[in-house]
Parts: C-alpha cells; structure tokens; sequence
C-alpha cells in the first residue's frame, strides 16, 4: 500500500498522513466501549474539500475503505477503524466560513467543534440549538453525521431540523451540493436529510449552511421531585398533554440520584425520582409555562417542587443532571444506551431497566430527555471483568428490546455505527433494509465510505 | 391492454376502475395550466394498501406507468397523467386511523382532507401546521407528495417537519415502513424525508404518522402599508434581524392591492405594499411581538400600521390576502409562480418583476410568504390568446431565473413537477441530478411511478 500513502501524501501533504501505529491508535474508535475497532492503514487529515476529493480518488483508485470522523465523541462506533482502512478526519477544516445574520444562517466547515459556533452566532444574538453532551468538543461534522440531538430537542428538534444544505464528496471524488440557503424548498428530493444521519456511509460532508434561530431569553428553571417513578413518568405525559412545550424537560431516576448525592456529598431529598424543566419563553411566558408545569407535577404527586427565574440558580439546579455519568464512574465504568418511547412509556421504560439491572445484576442508572421520550439507560459495570461486561452488553440488549417493545425506537440520538447493526436489521425489518442497501448501493458501489458500519451489504 | 384492466378490477373491483374518457378527463391533470399532460388509460381509486399493492404488482407486470394522485391542487404538473397511464388516485383512502392525543400524534391515510385533519385534531386541542392555500380540499397524501408548505411555515415549516413516518407502497408492491411513532428517532437513513416531496417519483404513501402541536392561541394581527417597495423589504428583514418569529407574514404588492380593491370595491390606502403579519404567542407575549413588528415597519417608513386582537377584525384582515387570486380573475387568466429567496432578498425581487412584466407587456402581481422569502408572483393573461399564453410562459421563465440569481430556489413549496424540470437541472447541477437519477434507479429500476415528471431519467 505503498502506492497508495504516496498518492495520499501527495493529496494533503507528508505531515497530514500518520501511519505510526502508536500515532493512529488515538483515531481508532470514538466513546463506545463494546463497539469493534480495526487497525488503519493511515490517518489523513485534509484541510480542504478539494483535499478531501483528491484524498477520496486516490482511496477509491486503491479500494481502500474510508472512516470519516470528527473529534470522535460519538457512542456507536460509527467512527471506529476497520483494518487496513484510511480515517479521515475533519477537524482540520475548522472555518466558519460565513454567519448571515440578516438571514440567520451560518455556512461552516465540517471541523468547526460545536462550542464555538453556538459562541460565534450568540454574538450576533443567533442561536444553535443541536447540544449534545459533547458539545465542548464535538464538531459539526460529526453532528450532521450521526444526526445528533441534545438536551434542547424537546422544543428545537435535532442536527437536521438546523441544517438547510450541505457540500459532500462523494464516492467517484465528485462534490455534491445539497439544499439551499432559504428557508423553504423543495426542488428535487431532500438529498440533505438523507446524508444528515447517514453516518459516513454515503459520502463526506465538507461544508453545511445551517439555519440559526433567534437567542431565546435566559432560562427561567423548575425542579420536581416524586416518590413514585410512575408518578414522575405520568407528570411528562401530562405536561404533554397540557400543550405545554418546554426548551428542557429532563429526568432522573432514584440510581442516577443517589450516585450524584454521593458525587456531590449532597443530599437531593428527590426521592424516586427528579424532573428538571426549563422555559426559555421569557417574562410573563416562561412563568405562565413553569407555572402550569409546576401544577401538573403537584396534581401527579410530587413531593417537592421549586422553581426560578434566577439563572446561576437554575444552572446550579442542572448541575445535578449534567453530573450523572461523572458520578457513575465512582462505582465503574458506564456504557450508555440511547432509546426513544412514546412519551407515555418512560415510567414503564424506568421500571423495566430496574427489572433488568436485578436480572443481570449491574446498576443501571436512568437519565434522559423526558420531553421528548428519549432516554440514556446507563449500565455500570467493572470494565476489568470479562463477565460484567458480557452482562453490560446482556443488558444493553435487553434495553433496546425494551424500548422497541415499548413502540420505541432503537436509537434517538447516538446512532447505528457499529454497536446496533443488527438492532436495526430489527427495527426496519427486511425492506427497510433492502432500501437502505439499494441506496447505499446506489451512491457508493464499491462500498467505499464506511464498509459494515449501521448495515451489512 | 385488457388484461391489465382485468387485473385492476380484480384488484380494486371493477365499480373502481375508470376507462371512459369523459371521466377519466377528469383526474388528467393538476391546477397548472401549462404542464403537459397525456390520456390515461385507466384511472383506480384504491381503498387500501393491499389494494394499491395489487395496482402496482399488477402495473409493473406489464410495465405501465402509474401517476399517483391526491385531490389534484397541485401547482406543478407534477399529478399529470402522462398517455397511457394508470392515474392511482388515493382519494378513497381518507380514514384518519388514530389521534394519539397523549402523544401529540395522528395516523392517517393519504386521502384525508388537509382541512378534516385541522378538525379532528383540534377537537384534542391540537394542531396540524402545514396549510396550503388548497388546505380546504387538497389531500395529506398530495401535501406529502409535493412537501407542500403554506402560511404557516414562516413559524412552524414545511410538510416534512410534521412527519414521523409513512408507509409506502414501492416499484415490486412491497410495503416499505419508515420512522417511527416517537418525537426523537435516528435509525437509518432518514428515508421518510426522502420521501416526502418526491412527488410520487419512488413509490406511493399510503399511510403516515404526523406529529402534532399544541393548538396555539388565537392570533393577534398587525398590518402595515408602505408608499415604497423597498421600504416593506428592508421592514421584513428588519423584522428576522430582530429575533421576532411570526405565525404569518404575508406581503402584497401594487398589483396585488388594487387587484383586491377593485375586486372587494373598497380602498385600502396601502400604496406599493402591504405586510399583514399575526402572531399566536398570545396574551402579553403576542402584543410584544407585534409591538416589535410595528416599530420595525414605523422605522422603515411605513405609511400606516394598525394592530388588533379581535380575532374577527384579523380574519377581515387577512381577507384582503386570501382574495388575490380570485380578484386577479377580473384581469383574466393567472400563472402563479413559486420562487423562494433570502429573506433580505424580496424587495428586489417586487423590483424585478415589475421589470419582467414591462418586459413581457403583462400584468404581475407578486404575492407572498414574506417571513421565509417564499413568493408568488402571478402572471395575468388572456387564456385565448396563444401570443399571451407564450408570454406568461416566458414570464414564469424569467422569475425563475431572477430567483435563482437572487441565491433562491426555483420552488418554495409547489415543487417540480412537469413544469420545473428543467429549472431543477439548472439548479442543482450534473451531479445533484445524476444522484437524483441514481436514487431513482435504485428504487424503482422500471421507471414505474411518474416517469419523466421531476426530471428525465
């Protein structure tokens, strides 16, 4: 393969070709522990999409895979090396290239890391909204590509709700150009939201206009606390069904809470169960929505319940959420699984993750974005014992056999990539997957971008 | 073909299948007066899936093309029977399945009335956005088919944004079942919004899981009238760069305007343009909003702003807005067109078509969803002049084109059709088309469903 590192160093240059093993091991997998990794060939780092074009050519001229990645923050594998592969990593592409405020969007290439495009439009008082976990340091690209969502769905939807076009590079090295800089239209199929999500299995994202929202007011913030998991899971249906829409609804279950009182050497007094909601609506709006919140949770029994409009407090009040897996590390390492239910079914999905932690015999910690019934069961487990982690995976199955059950699906956020081939070989069914074949087919003949990730050909 | 009609009454009983011309003539083409159209050879109105798979097993048998077709208030073409066809029409399957209100979700099938979904879920306090100007009596099935937009998008988006999932009958007669019943889902390729504004390209709907909102308050209404064009123009752009987002902003021009006035005989003393703009924050939030709005259109240059939260006195409003089309029939014949640009854009493009219509020696009032950029300029003329016709034809052409240069799309939200085929080819380029054609291929191989509308394959 010679050849093929000269061709690729002629590409981006010497410096942006790693081939020392000790060097590409840092790009091979992303944050999921039980995906399978392969060792690469190289790791290329281009800084242009003709780079990028020139570096997909010569891969393709050599039928070497391709791995694109970003910072490598995902939790499915998605990004993850397959032997004998070149990843491709983005981050190099960094520019946000334009922020139209007069038109509210912004044009960035894909390495741009999440963080500093919320904090490059905030000052032009635009706002991003997909925030994943990650966002301190994951980028753009990996975004679009895994679809990511984030604590602001329940009122802002997820990456592709933000996304009005896209530049890709595909399989033959051409460039794509996809959407618009409008706000509406629809000339041809929507070739945007079928890459958003497509996991690098299609082609490489190197530029994206993404639609920018107006900065919503400071958050006024709620708490609820409840003895009865059934309790807190009936108050989220409720506040559904009161056609109230929060910009955050979150949830906590009794294992999550004690791992962070003992994080935190605090005591939650939460009980069973804690909800965390947030209006950005402003003034008189957020106060009439908490209220009618606040309400909800007292009628389905709440324990406690306090609200604020003050906003050092509310953040002080989201720490306890945002703590949850730091916590958990006190008793092991953590595997996350991402499931969404109908937002009618998180108290059943709570309950069934408890019959599941004593069925397997590990913690299972509940956290999640209630409001939109999507859900991160946390399996904690002793990353040095061969039998815990076989029972990690045992109840990582069984989660998403759960929530599919549930009339779930078996990702809402995080992706397919290589840990939940087969859960979505069962959630499509044989059709579903033989479309996802013929277009993968379709625009990548020769397997190219991705071989094996979200699929089987 | 007698055998293939044999087959379709065996499929859908022969009560069903339409053959005679005079009937048929019926269902041949869409609300576009200028696309192409052919005489089909039989018209099926199927009342099931199992029946429409029937259709297309039994059309992919003898390799006759099917038109899929709603109520046919489509503005492109794109539900035109080509010669020789079997026209598919999903009227008859018009049962809204299920109203999951806990849920914010419906279930329906593609024939049910825009209109009749507004009513059922309302009675849930809930709220099915999308409202093309047709919503009385054009179908969910066309709305999907053409990703059709209407007032409301400048707040709520498009067709596709309120999609969970769809069933789809595809080019072998398999049922194919995308997305899901829960808010957040990223499994696979995102293949319901592939679908959605395919326009019956790839396969044909036969049932899909819409998410609803809550219904939202009654509006308030704002309305404001301009002495200059540009002046309006700068008033909208003003209006986004100030971080209002409107339930509806609609614009009308001089043409429009006294087009209206003749018709209703009255006088609206709104000069060269009018904003007519509400907001369904409601209560405190809503009267900010428009207060916003109102000094934004004062700083402008507005001739007179007037605000109101009667909702009768809205509703009169809005008549003038509603009654353009209609009033425009005193003239004669209209064309309307569908070009969206940047929001900061539609001065300019008020401008240039006052300059297309001197050009052309036509009249051309330009209407339009001012608050995401979509316009409607239509085009009067004499229906039995062949000279008029060629005109506005040219017209239609040219307003494209002043779109495109504007850095706009060639359709908002009426799509392609058989009209735009060529105009989508200018737009997305050699390579946006052949992965349409790709996509095509891979999924309806035949070229069974609609060939030639869209693009050539």
């Amino acid at each position: 393969m010679e050849a093929l590192l000269t061709e690729l160093r002629a590409a981006v240059g010497a410096d942006a070709v790693l081939t020392d093993a000790d060097v590409t091991s840092a790009y091979q997998r992303d944050m999921m522990p039980l995906a399978p990794s392969g060792s690469p060939l190289a790791v290329v780092l281009p800084v242009s999409t003709e780079q990028v074009q020139a570096v997909v050519r010569a891969c393709a001229a050599f039928r070497t895979p391709i791995v694109p990645r970003g910072a490598g923050s995902g939790l499915s594998g998605a990004a993850n090396a397959i032997d004998g592969c070149v990843v491709l990593v983005t981050t190099k592409m960094n520019a946000i290239v334009e922020v139209d405020a007069d038109n509210r969007l912004a044009v960035v290439e894909p390495g741009v890391v999440n963080l500093d495009l919320r904090g490059a439009v905030e000052k032009h008082g635009l706002f991003y909204p997909p925030d994943p976990s990650s966002y301190d340091w994951c980028t753009i690209g990996g975004n679009l590509s895994t679809n990511a969502g984030g604590l602001c769905c329940v009122k802002y939807g997820v990456t592709t709700d933000s996304v009005l076009g896209l530049e890709v590079v595909l399989a033959d090295g051409s460039l794509l150009k996809t959407g618009r800089r409008t706000v509406k239209g629809v000339a041809g199929y929507d070739l945007t939201k079928l890459f958003v999500g497509s996991e690098g299995t299609l082609g490489v994202i190197t530029r994206a206009t993404l639609a920018l929202r107006p900065l919503p007011q400071a958050p006024s913030t709620l708490v609820a606390t409840f003895d009865r998991t059934a309790d807190a899971g009936a108050a989220v249906a409720r506040v559904v069904r009161e056609g109230v829409v929060p910009s955050l609804m979150e949830i906590m279950d009794r294992t999550s809470i004690e791992a962070v009182e003992r994080y935190l050497n605090t005591d939650l007094n939460a009980g069973a169960a804690l909800l965390i909601c947030q209006s950005d609506a402003g003034g008189e709006a957020a106060r009439r929505e908490l209220a009618v919140i606040e309400q909800v949770c007292v009628d389905s029994g709440a324990a406690l319940t306090y609200a604020t409009d003050d906003l050092g407090e509310g953040r002080d009040l989201l720490t306890a959420r945002r703590a949850v897996l730091t916590a958990l590390e006190v008793y092991g390492a953590w595997l996350t699984d991402d499931v969404c239910v109908p937002r009618t079914k998180i108290a059943e999905l709570i309950a069934g993750c408890e019959r599941i932690s004593a069925e397997v015999g590990l913690r299972i910690a509940v956290v999640g974005h209630a409001g939109d019934g999507n859900m991160h069961p946390t399996i904690v487990y002793d990353a040095s014992s061969v039998d815990e982690l076989e029972r990690a995976r045992t109840a990582f199955d069984l989660i998403l056999g759960l929530g599919l059950a549930l009339g779930g699906t078996v990702s809402g956020e995080h992706g397919i990539g290589r840990i939940k081939r087969e859960w979505l070989a069962t959630e499509i069914g044989p059709v579903g997957l033989r479309v996802h074949r013929e277009i993968k087919q379709a625009l990548d003949p020769e397997n190219l971008f991705n071989p094996g990730s979200m699929f089987a050909r």
